[in-house]
């Protein structure tokens, strides 16, 4: 069952430009015009978080659970040891790998319109369908597991104490490559029926943001380390 | 095949107290001690949100969508209005109903270890596996509605247009009872192996929140409108 395919090196996928090419799974039926292709954009949209929901079928029915992943070009990583059963089969070497539908999604803003109707959320969101294998390659197996911790902080993997190979030995990591994918956005003010601008509702929207606060220092952290410049964007 | 029980009345489920019952698919596999089956937990957590990851099985590959939910009792609803036929089709009267998974996670801090085997990540989850069925009952539709609404503005449903009978007949909203629920939560500071202890790396937790800003008025916004009092906590 096994396959060298099943890993190839780390060496980064060819190049590729241009949007991701539209298929039948990532038309939508409504709000079409929300959708893109546009690579840079859903880099950017991916570049923006660190955490995902990664669906996946077991015995027939859809199991959706949050995990971490990096982007490294048009690979995702994610870890496979999410508790998963299935999804750590998949991780095994061997294994064929597993249709996945991993999507990231983050909001901008409540839009408050006058009718309830027409409330909705501002949000950016990337839907990417594909399958997840394992990372077998050694030197892949480095390149994802620094992505997935410089995903969230980058600059961390470099500065932390690398992965030893029990803990190497330890950590699945599949990937999923983009092949498939599709950004939604919303964004923009409310979109009320004209007929409704004149009713007494407020009308406008909430932003919202994702913000980090100040770090706070492990309690055992050796003294006189200080709180790294990529932590404090300095 | 249309079936009264589709859809019962919008009376709230009995009320129910203890735990959620474990079951093979809330169990963990892996951080057992991070799952928890509390009902107040739970109900917490989704009240805190109001976006969740909805996955079905389609053509049998997964798919994850974003989605508003509000959470009325023992029940979820959602929009059933995603842009995908099979949630559109579970959304008629008659159908049998469609297996679903629906998922929220906060994210509430970063946890950067000495090592990067041990970075982690704050969060808490609630994790639904069930069946979507349309809303018909009338009544139960307009408590739906209200709730979608409310769960991310709470009063703001009494304070805007209702749907109309046209809109109203627009809206697909599915129901997901809570019966087979987890909730996973991982809070607190970093957990480095012993040995790393001395290492010369920043260590801690960097605290992430989402943030609502200051609401920004619609330009067209009748002028004498102030801020509603749900929005500004006053």
């Amino acid at each position: 069952m096994s396959s060298p395919a099943m890993s190839s090196p780390a060496s980064p996928s060819p190049p590729r430009t241009g949007p991701y090419e539209r298929t039948h799974r990532t038309t939508p039926t409504r709000y079409r015009d929300r959708v893109s292709y546009d690579r840079e954009l859903v880099h950017a949209i991916l570049d923006d978080g660190f955490l995902c929901h990664l669906g996946f079928v077991r015995d027939g029915a859809p199991v959706v659970l949050p995990t971490l992943y990096g982007r490294v070009g048009e690979r995702l990583y994610v870890h496979g040891s999410t508790g998963s059963a299935p999804l750590r089969a998949a991780g095994r070497a061997g294994e064929p790998g597993m249709p996945v539908c991993l999507t990231v999604t983050h909001v901008d803003g409540l839009v408050l319109a006058r009718s309830a109707f027409n409330h909705s959320v501002n949000y950016r969101c990337v839907v990417v369908h594909g399958t997840a294998r394992p990372v077998t390659d050694p030197e892949e197996l480095s390149t994802a597991l620094d992505a997935l911790v410089d995903q969230a902080v980058p600059g961390r993997a470099a500065d932390s104490r690398p992965a030893s190979a029990k803990e190497r030995a330890a950590t699945a990591v599949l990937r999923v490559d983009l092949d498939e994918v599709s950004a939604k956005v919303r964004a923009g003010g409310t979109d009320d029926d004209p007929e409704d601008l004149a009713l007494p509702y407020w009308s406008g929207v909430v932003p919202v943001t994702a913000v980090r606060g100040t770090p706070v220092p492990a309690d055992d952290l050796v003294p006189g380390i200080p709180v790294p410049g990529y932590l404090t964007g300095r």
